[in-house]
């Protein structure tokens, strides 16, 4: 490329030639990283960041047997699909090698929007129905038909975008959700919303196509589902003809740990229909996979239509795709994920008896999220207090986000050679800031509460922002009393929070 | 990757573990390529193809320039576009450096189906209407809303299979459609046909957003769109509040040599209103890009609604598309496809003098297409004939395809180094099998016209396979009279035609 560009004239350039809805982490105050390697990246005056979000650079940032198994390939071919290569197959026989046996069959994509794009259309043309029940807060891609099935996305366009044939269940969070982690059995409960959903769609004579659902949702606020639930659902769409697609675009690739599949988490008697893979798969290459069973398969194809994904599949993607597999194994990534996870939730524990912010724990293996409440009664979300702490964290060259649909779960997805030192790094600040900000809140309770309403929110991201949340929006009929609506609001109180003026806009990471 | 594979073994696990519907070229013997430089690809055994097809092997396969790029910037940082990086920027400015002014505003995507799915989620939140106009024969891409958009792929499921919104326009070829070569001003009667559909579609109260056309329609037969037609359908797109989307996938980046943008050819007095790129952009990395204005951009964003796509615009990507920008100026690529270009028009000219079965030679660049005819007079389509060629180049190792609704359109679009030596190659080799051809006709005419009634057309490939037909499907009113059914049939006479069985199956390159 060119000669480096100092930063203010690459912030020029990029208002030119990107598109404004094209965000940045810190908008304010943007980063400019030039290099990464492991779980740390570094910005253009070498000053490094430790890096707790990135779950794209799974296996860690610039991993040079990534690099190697690229160029290998690169200087030998680079073609499409319809001539045979042996990276295609062995690839596909490694990647359904570490799933059930009857999911075998693969369409090799170039993001996770193609592969769930793909999944609908398998669902659809093997059921032959149309609808699609989803979660709410799910976001499941960026191409039209996605963010049709997206609350995370339609919603912020009104609720009038909500197509006829999209269903929106509640998402199965114990800690905020309808039914809580003292209901006996909330798997169950909330699959029989699902179950309600389809006897609802089945009276209008619609016909489910599919449920979709990320194994673990991550911008849905780090939500695990609990035991029993996705086998019911299963059971339940199965019996209304459609097809369960379990969407491992975030979580897939060993991150939970204990397994290579955060469904597996659900236990061996669930196996979905269709699995679509992503971010982690080919370490920052652009790849990503549908895989399904033979039978829909062979529905599939029964229409005739040809799938041709012109990069999908190529034998440099496919050989990537095998080092980031080589490397998990190799370097034992999911023992690491399992440690070092355990560790992270259990300083987190220390750290929540000490503060009253802390309202959840939550995580499988390096998947973690810290729920904040302004009280742990009410549960009422801490957005501006979690991203108050996201931007203190960032000063201290430590990135992390919050989300959710209140914006308030810090979000944990590092790369999976992240250490214990790293996670020891993180809570240590978390705590400082936590400290600062309770001490705070105990002078400025009144002014807070007084400025919590009549401040317009910012949309745009350019006064108070960068992080500013559209609004509070959640789709299901979950209790919404203890649920406030201060969002955006907080960062104006000067005292105990960031110098920094920002809002809370809605920035997925 | 692990050790090579025996050939049937790879097919084998191809069978087991690739889609169905993901086809092979030539599926009665596939060929395994293992290696490719320039414009040869090798197989498994050494041997040597030239390659007259792969228009993302822009630069020429394994160009080291690309390597060397990709490598430079995989071993500093591949991350996501959230943070500042000088790549993106200086990317945006140099490829928009090649358009027209007002076209100054990037989103980087993955695939050219991510690209074509944004364009018309941007057409649609700028106009804030749904309706689009597309072309007869038209592909843009193999997500949903593409299918929904693409008669050469829905047309396939059935007329039942097009969406309300969708309207088909005639495609503006002027030696098969509506309005030919003898007409005083096909590009007018053309663009008259989008207006009479845009008053229809107004008349239903259904508003256009866009009209979307490749800038020459490839899968559609070669088809150069006549002068004036873009000014005029702009015009009238623009006069019903709709925007004009140039699809440049399979032919921009200089392919046509003369400009850098297909689009171009219509003259400087048409500037779309976006332009979508693709296949050639990173010489088969996956990347791929939409370029628009600065008012539709900013009617984007205004919907409050972020634009984030994982791996568009990462740093590797980018630095693959500058490579890509500098090999086609450096090596003087755009010289080479008009001198090559015009020098394969020259000699298939030449050819046509020689053989009745070629019935039209249409090209720019390295993008041309000779359009074979049963009879010149009524222009019936030689589809088998097409099918035969192909064939019997794959037996002498050259790579070509045919495509068209007809299937009867032999394409070359071949890696821009392609030489004057190459265009001879295979010219020669078509006029051996053409003249082959035309003894054999001459001979058996009778059992052919026997033949061509009551014989099943194969829908899978298998038997009669690899490439047959899904039968004659188009959507303009355009004279039927002249085209016949014969596709799938003339494999089965024997004399004249390939011995390898085969029919003829639609496979888009």
């Amino acid at each position: 490329m060119c000669e480096p560009l100092p930063k203010e004239r690459t912030i020029e350039l990029r208002k030119k030639h990107i598109g404004p809805s094209c965000k940045v982490f810190f908008a304010k105050d943007p980063i400019k990283i030039v290099q990464a390697k492991g779980q740390y990246m570094f910005d253009e005056r070498g000053e490094r960041y430790l890096d707790c979000i990135n779950n794209v650079a799974h296996v860690g940032h610039s991993h040079p047997e990534v690099t190697k198994a690229a160029v290998k390939q690169m200087e030998l071919l680079n073609t499409n699909s319809r001539f045979l290569h042996d990276n295609l197959v062995q690839y596909a026989e490694r990647l359904t090698s570490t799933l059930p046996e009857k999911l075998s069959v693969c369409y090799f994509v170039n993001s996770g929007s193609e592969a769930n794009d793909l999944a609908l259309r398998l669902a659809r043309q093997c059921t032959g129905h149309e609808d699609v029940i989803t979660l709410d807060s799910a976001y499941h891609g960026h191409v039209t038909s996605l963010i049709d099935i997206s609350p995370y996305k339609f919603l912020q366009l009104g609720k009038e975008a909500k197509k006829d044939y999209v269903h929106v269940a509640p998402s199965p969070d114990i800690y905020r959700g309808k039914y809580r982690e003292d209901h006996p059995d909330p798997g169950a409960a909330y699959a029989k919303e699902v179950y309600d959903i389809i006897m609802e769609v089945q009276q209008k004579n619609r016909k489910i196509a599919a449920f979709i659902a990320e194994s673990m949702q991550s911008c849905g606020g780090q939500i695990i589902p609990p035991p029993g639930y996705f086998q019911k659902v299963a059971e339940y769409v199965h019996e209304a003809g459609g097809v369960f697609i379990a969407d491992e675009v975030q979580v897939g690739f060993g991150r939970v740990g204990s397994h290579f599949w955060s469904f597996q988490l659900q236990g061996e008697d669930f196996v979905p229909d269709i699995v679509t893979m992503g971010k982690p798969i080919g370490n920052g290459h652009p790849m990503s996979c549908v895989v399904t069973t033979k039978e829909i398969a062979e529905a599939f194809g029964a229409s005739g239509l040809e799938y041709f994904n012109t990069f999908g599949g190529n034998p440099v993607s496919c050989a990537i795709g095998m080092a980031v597999m080589d490397i998990i194994e190799k370097e034992g990534l999911r023992g690491n994920a399992v440690r070092v996870g355990n560790y992270l939730v259990e300083l987190l524990n220390e750290l929540k008896e000490k503060h009253e912010l802390i309202g959840d724990i939550r995580g499988a293996g390096l998947f973690v999220g810290v729920d904040l409440v302004k009280d742990r009664q009410l549960r009422t979300p801490a957005t501006a207090e979690a991203q108050h702490i996201i931007y203190k964290l960032k000063e201290r060259r430590i990135l992390l986000s919050a989300d959710g649909p209140h914006r308030n779960v810090l979000k944990f997805k590092p790369p999976m050679c992240f250490t214990k030192e790293d996670a020891k790094t993180v809570v240590d600040a978390i705590d400082e800031f936590l400290t600062v900000l309770e001490a705070a809140a105990g002078n400025k309770s009144k002014m807070v509460t007084q400025g919590s309403k009549g401040i317009k929110r910012q949309e745009n991201g350019e006064s108070c922002s960068d992080i500013s949340v559209e609004g509070e929006k959640t789709w299901s009929d979950q209790p919404k009393e203890n649920v406030n609506n201060r969002q955006g609001s907080v960062c104006r109180q000067g005292r105990g929070f960031s110098s920094e003026k920002h809002s809370t806009k809605r920035i997925r990471t």
